[in-house]
């Protein structure tokens, strides 16, 4: 029998998640609690009971998994009532602010013996995933250098996100994605200095630009990015090793490429070249034969997985998959990168 | 009557001066200095009298300037012993390794009363003069990120620059250029912050990629980057200003765009675009009409202006281009950028 599940917060991600779970068997989402009329009209329309009260949704028996999509403020709040309620429990990203806040969160739900989760669904782009693979296979050689970049070009930021005191900005709504990211592909690697400055371009009450360099323990450097006006795009990724490089133009897992060198050689050329300004030899074009493009490589998984493997946690049959160690460890990154956007300088740590 | 030129070593950018100086009147250069045989052998192919000792070269009495175009670690003495013999000195770049060492070969050739100057020949650089230019006449807008980068794919670094005893690798080969343009553009602001990494790709002994970030008091951050195994050709720069962007692809002027906002809007869009992994309004696409290409700007300006300028300035009409204060805050900026590679983190500054 499907899961019932609650949605608080039915705006633009908590429809989202019930249109997605519509072709999800195993969860059924059966009601949703908002604050804006609109949207409770929206979720009768979808046939799903409307709640004016939150406590009411909490008291509904049928309901066994809630979901917070609230602005960011109250996913702390909200998280700890659900499961305080006795739901097992979904937020979505950015789960807090802090990481004690987020203790918090894990201390209620396991206190009260529930699930807690949080909506990183990125984990499941086929994009990172291809990039992912290709790094810890092998395939690019020994990687120093990741940069993961997503560029909008509309400039100013919709709804609540435009609002500090609703924890906007690029670094909570996106960068959250793409630092999780990361660390997800060294998840037993150390973080161990950070350096980041936010921007306001357009918007003066948060981020709509920000710029993070991640150093790990084994040399790489990550660089992380989004921005809300760039006007020519720049690629989603751009990974650098020591056998190859490999570019994938944006979220489409089938826009990119590897490019690998076949060889290495000790003859170092003395081929000069022309600039415009003056003779090179680093830059100097390749023998034809050295390099081959090769496949990106082959991935599974998808964004409808995060829920596929939470059923089976509820039923009792794994763990879930974003785990909250994962989680602490991605929101103990954000506070020292805005600690650094902050303080304008490189911040330590041990992550 | 031309100015007579002579040449401390002889290799490969020794014989690009002789080269490009075939086609500039005013300079001749007659005689070069090396401590290889082949090299000797090459300047008296080209018809210049060839000096098996740097002594007799400087003791030349038709010689009036003189270009230093050694390892770099030989800069400092020969500059000096120049301007002692009473010569003009040219030395290539990187100048020197600590502002200190500079300060000296400055005194040096203000006591001798000749002209220092140091072939920063990338500021004529017709796209960095396209690029400098869109920045500093507002056509970009309010401008608050740089990024500079020159990719090579060889891997492996030629001759001396390979190795540290010569002061090789890729800082102080091509990073003291993007640097030093990035200096350029902001002459009147001040650099407050660096954070800088090396790596050691391909070349154990010296740098062979970087990566750079550099934070004026007028917020903008500039990353300057060069490697020398990226088998994906990055673009030679791309900057975000807060009404328009700008690439350009490689050295070549015209390979490139600017692509600028025709209008602001107060309305942010209710768009909702799904991405793969789910929703943006972020990256929703903007109407047809907000966002127009607009031609690079033209500018007037090459390489060979570095030596136009030079036989005025030693004709006394006019300073030299290069002025020594500017060589040596680009020198100070390498420092820091230095010490925060080998430190791990960033340096402030006030340059």
């Amino acid at each position: 029998m499907a899961i019932k599940m609650g949605i608080i917060g039915f705006g633009g991600m908590g429809r989202f998640h019930q249109w997605m779970l519509e072709s999800v068997d195993g969860i059924e989402v059966v009601a949703a609690h908002d604050i804006q009329e609109e949207a409770l009209e929206e979720a009768r329309k979808r046939g799903m009971r409307a709640y004016e009260k939150r406590e009411d949704l909490l008291a509904d028996p049928e309901i066994q998994l809630v979901l917070v999509a609230t602005p960011n403020e109250f996913h702390k709040p909200y998280v700890i009532e659900a499961a305080r309620a006795g739901k097992h429990v979904i937020s979505e990203k950015p789960v807090t602010f802090t990481v004690a806040d987020l203790d918090e969160m894990d201390a209620a739900a396991k206190e009260a013996g529930v699930i807690f989760t949080v909506h990183h669904n990125r984990r499941w782009d086929r994009d990172f995933l291809k990039v992912r693979k290709a790094i810890q296979t092998g395939m690019l050689g020994k990687v120093y250098c990741i940069e993961s970049r997503v560029t909008g070009s509309g400039g100013l930021i919709y709804g609540w996100r435009a609002y500090k005191e609703h924890a906007g900005g690029m670094i909570y709504d996106w960068g959250v994605h793409l630092i999780d990211q990361i660390l997800q592909i060294y998840p037993d690697n150390r973080l161990k200095t950070v350096f980041a400055k936010t921007f306001h371009v357009h918007n003066s009450d948060v981020d709509d630009y920000f710029r993070a360099e991640m150093l790990f323990d084994n040399g790489v450097e990550a660089h992380v990015e989004m921005g809300t006006f760039l006007l020519i795009p720049a690629p989603r990724w751009y990974v650098q090793g020591d056998n190859a490089t490999m570019m994938m133009e944006s979220f489409d897992e089938n826009k990119g490429k590897i490019v690998l060198s076949r060889y290495m050689t000790d003859e170092v050329g003395n081929t000069i070249v022309n600039t415009p300004s003056g003779p090179t030899r680093t830059l100097a074009p390749q023998p034809a034969d050295r390099f081959e493009d090769v496949p990106l490589p082959e991935v599974e998984g998808e964004p409808k997985w995060f829920y596929l493997n939470l059923i089976d946690a509820i039923n009792g049959k794994c763990a879930p998959a974003v785990t909250i160690p994962t989680v602490r460890r991605t929101l103990a990154a954000m506070e020292k990168i805005f600690e650094s956007a902050q303080t304008g300088r490189s911040v330590e740590c041990d992550l």
